[in-house]
């Protein structure tokens, strides 16, 4: 069985407790947060305390905090033994200290308050710099999810960038569509199975073949319209740009 | 029973045959192509025949082609009776002939050959001049989905807009995240269960509650490294202007 403490009350902090929490092989000693409020939660499942105060001794600790507070936790646990780990997709693991046993445990996935996840789909990127700690981290990851990769750090920072074009950005593009919306008084509604079935396609094909629009076919026509449409600079400017890219993209295969 | 032609070979016009074909209630005649190797997929199941040919007396004849032929193809249909309808997002009604029973039938949904959709989950956006007609088109779309909207032209044009920044553009950040991992030797894989939930997200609650990532939270540090690691200008500029989008429109909250 795998003891285990975690840092921090967040998102990703809750999800990780409550997903340890249906596996025998995984005990979670205790939830270190920073108040006593963040910690209700937890409190009538595990052990709670406050990062000030004594922390069990556990096989593994789990940072969960953002990403400016990992180095401040991370000094706070210096005395402990065990294998201590961050969870951020942008933060190197040269961020903990040299002298102890560490670790990467980064589930690459974006998680909402109050809605359940299932993490045995949820890709877990894990790195240590000693082979007993990564089979540790594998044994963890492995428990909780079906698709687990060892990612240096150099990977996972561009693999998080990548992560803010296809999570953020397509996000903010929805914005911009529901933007749209509200101001021509049409249902945004209407749009949301178009929206399913654009994330559904990469499935099954990759994002360059499922690309469509004026832009790929270059209609210079629909697209002065579309401009025309358009109500503020801002969003004229992104749809050039994006529009502009797109057929740079594909105008060099023609 | 209501008797359809089809005009078009294309996605939209197979898709929209193949479900037709599955209810009682609708009898397609016949399939009218630009030439037989295009019709070869329906001339087993129905009639078919070119578009100089002699087309058949329907109740609906239903013109699934690209936006600059429907002109031309609703041309040809002049001297048939019955109602004729385009399946087009950003054409007007008014590229129909007035002296004809005219509307639009428009599933708003992204098309791949032979990947197979759900209809009864599509939203289908009707438009008649005539009653008549639109009672015609609201029993021809009820049939085959649950989501049946009455919009106008005026309105169909925002909302085609709107589904470019949610389904072309979002495409667009998949392709470019997909770049970032090709470019850096990570596996695009890791990155799918993020889109399927970015647009799961959608179905609960609305994309600006959604939003998430260095730009909403205004982490600069994070948007700097971010821009350092991108290698081509383009990807750059995309990066910056909407981020810098994404601070102005969480900025102005704060």
């Amino acid at each position: 069985m795998l003891s285990i403490v975690i840092i921090g009350t967040g998102n990703v902090a809750t999800h990780l407790f409550d997903t340890f929490l249906t596996y025998d092989t995984l005990n979670v000693l205790q939830v270190v947060g920073r108040s006593e409020k963040s910690l209700a939660y937890f409190s009538n499942k595990t052990k709670t305390t406050l990062l000030s105060s004594k922390i069990d001794v556990a096989d593994i600790y789990i940072i969960a905090v953002s990403d400016d507070a990992i180095s401040e936790v991370a000094n706070a646990l210096k005395k402990q033994n065990g294998l201590i780990v961050h969870t951020s997709g942008s933060v190197a693991l040269s961020i903990l200290d040299n002298n102890h046993n560490k670790g990467i445990f980064y589930p690459l996935q974006t998680f909402t308050k109050n809605k359940l996840v299932n993490f045995r789909e949820i890709p877990i990127c894990i790195e240590a710099t000693h082979k007993k700690d990564l089979k540790t981290l594998h044994f963890l990851a492995e428990t909780i999810s079906k698709h687990v990769y060892e990612i240096s750090s150099e990977q996972r920072k561009h693999l998080h960038l990548a992560a803010v074009f296809v999570n953020n950005f397509s996000n903010y593009m929805y914005i911009l569509g529901n933007e749209i919306c509200e101001e021509k008084k049409v249902p945004f509604e209407i749009l949301k199975p178009l929206i399913a079935e654009t994330a559904n396609k990469i499935k099954a094909i990759t994002p360059k073949q499922a690309q469509t629009g004026p832009a790929r076919r270059n209609d210079i026509e629909t697209m002065q319209r579309h401009l025309d449409q358009l109500s503020t600079k801002e969003q004229k400017n992104i749809y050039k740009l994006i529009s502009e890219s797109i057929q740079k993209k594909y105008g060099k295969e023609l």
